[in-house]
């Protein structure tokens, strides 16, 4: 039995069928049909039937360097634990090349047109603006062959990734949905398939927005789509990990079914796509004893810096004195540590002395959305930068799509 | 009538009593003795009867600055939105040096001998090691002479000051219980008083632990006692803002009565406080393509650094080169900028390098209580250092206190 193959088998004599997943010494371990894994002992278990793996295959391609066609989804793959394997001599997981395999043991996926296209293999912690617009080159390429897009990629930085492409597309023809796991996809534990399953549906949808489609909740039952501006990683290792703060999520995908939750904005006619970043934003996690050394240092020179206050979104005075000595150089922008709520730099007197240095307020927007948008904005619109920084663009700000 | 006056007044024909907290030109604002806050027209309104302040004071000495006495509840102020009122010209929030009225319309606290002492008149932002050294060494003064110790402090950094006093107490004889508020007192919707009132019944348990008591809910009616070091301010501006993360509270009060949910640490017989702090300690959160050069500075002569990666531990690979260049002279700990879950280095293949470079996973801690940690540690157990930090100090590591 090779990982991915259908079989037919009994236990305690009663017929099952599922997909073979592993197995060890004493134990083998089968997706059902029902999606649910189950663990058997061996002595127990009986083999009936091997199914030829091809007969159950969508029209993927074969391993390789394949490319996406026409008219279809386009999942381009970019690395992270979704591809990504585990090494049993060390324990270590590491970055796979050839991920096909992976749909043989995705259920609810044969109606649609599945093609894949490795366009890196990293481990997400290491991508920057320049894979930014690689992976936005790659996803306009996909649409304009007619193809939705779903993006594997590593979870420790989905936020970021998503975040950026969701402000470099200005219109897109169709969705581009990223999607990851928390546990490598040869494990049979893995939230892979299900994330999959759900990214396919989503990205049939008339939705034109970049989201992220992850597990509703710690039951292997349910994928929610989140608007990519909204959401943030909350949780090392939870199937659910990641959250759509302040915000419901966008719509929910189970058994095969789609229910869309909140108005969404619908796919365009054209693709813009803005494939210029400003790689000179900071981000600095303010706390209490911070040198102002430190902060003068990390701000120094840059063209913005997203500042991750305390509260409703406030530093200590003698860093609001190198923000004065700095402004006239750098913006600089608040969002808050607490993560949920709103920035109000009104409400305290210190609150009031920072704007009057000079700082902005992000009101509700994520600092990790923050930053991509800085980088866009300063990049494409350096006359309007700190307007439209403020302006609600893709859903980031003040909880509505306008 | 004055704010925390207790009047009785009539409202459309029925008699009530409550304390008077303020009026505009159309309406007046009332405590109810339920605890709730009414806003009513003042045509419907009409007063019956203003009480002397003094015939319902505590034992609370008069405005100014007092001293606490002996074997009662010390309440510590050192400013914050607690001690804050609104400036109405300017509509900001501002330090009041006088609190003690604030106990004129805190229920269920006769039977409990509370004393005042000003400490210190700042917003929370501006806290550092010095204040945290004289905050501790105040609270010592109050519990050496039989009392239990309330610090009133700003929202802000909170979680990074309790944290500090819960290292530096290694023994206490008393409960020291931070608390504050998300509205000033002065407002009728302030979460002051059931703060004060849940935190004062907190500060009579047998409970010898640094803890924080605030709002369990968004309702006005139930107060949490979380662990210092567990807890985050996890919003702006909600009642409820700190969360104890991945782990319950350890008691809630409402109504009077309180119920210890949790085993907790007991008061000790000794008082031992541990009263240096090393500054040189740094907080560094990374982001995607987050330049070398700045985690460099940023590290550079620090004794320690706690780095807030991404997902399970993370930093790009150029970090990591860095973080090898400068392990020799600094000590660099990983925390996870998702704040729920355990850091685990061992599973990806970059978490195993960074931990070749000498990074040191600190599993659940989470990151702002690991910086108030070190700064304890660095200063008094140097030799100690790296075993201690993730060891089981404060209840601060692995969920329980051993």
């Amino acid at each position: 039995m090779l990982t991915g193959q259908k079989i037919d088998f009994s236990y305690h004599d009663k017929n099952y069928s599922g997909i073979y997943i592993s197995s060890n010494k004493n134990t083998v371990t089968i997706k059902l049909d029902s999606g649910y894994n189950i663990t058997i002992n061996k002595e127990s278990f009986t083999l009936i039937k091997e199914y030829n793996f091809e007969e159950k295959k969508n029209n993927i391609p074969p391993p390789g360097n394949s490319k996406c066609g026409e008219n279809g989804i386009c999942i381009l793959t970019t690395g992270g634990t979704i591809g990504s394997s585990v090494d049993y001599k060390t324990g270590a997981v590491k970055p796979v090349k050839d991920i096909s395999y992976l749909y043989n043991y995705v259920p609810n996926i044969k109606n649609f047109s599945l093609y894949h296209e490795n366009i890196d293999n990293i481990l997400s912690e290491n991508v920057n603006a320049d894979k930014w617009v690689m992976f936005a080159k790659k996803a306009k390429e996909a649409m304009k062959k007619g193809n939705s897009v779903i993006i594997f990629h590593g979870t420790d930085t989905m936020q970021y990734s998503s975040s950026a492409l969701s402000f470099m597309f200005e219109e897109q023809t169709a969705p581009i949905i990223f999607t990851g796991s928390q546990r490598s996809s040869d494990r049979p534990s893995s939230d892979a398939f299900l994330n999959i399953e759900g990214s396919v549906h989503f990205a049939a949808m008339d939705y034109g927005e970049v989201g992220i489609a992850m597990h509703t909740g710690t039951s292997d039952n349910s994928i929610s789509l989140y608007r990519a501006t909204r959401t943030r990683k909350m949780h090392t290792s939870r199937r659910n990990a990641f959250i759509s703060i302040d915000e419901p999520e966008l719509a929910v995908y189970s058994n095969g079914k789609t229910i869309i939750e909140r108005e969404i904005r619908k796919r365009s006619d054209n693709i813009i796509l803005k494939d210029k970043l400003d790689k000179n934003i900071g981000l600095i996690y303010f706390y209490p004893g911070m040198a102002e050394e430190d902060f003068y240092n990390l701000s120094y020179n840059k063209k913005a810096v997203i500042i991750m206050g305390t509260g409703l979104g406030h530093v200590s005075k003698g860093i609001t004195g190198v923000i004065k000595k700095l402004s006239k150089e750098t913006v600089f922008f608040m969002a808050s540590q607490c993560i949920y709520g709103n920035v109000n730099m009104n409400v305290y007197s210190t609150g009031r002395e920072l704007m009057e240095a000079g700082v902005i307020s992000l009101k509700d927007m994520l600092a990790e959305t923050a930053m991509a948008k800085a980088m866009y904005l300063s990049a494409n619109y350096p006359d309007k930068f700190t307007d439209l920084m403020v302006k609600n663009l893709r859903g980031e700000i003040e909880n509505t799509i306008k």
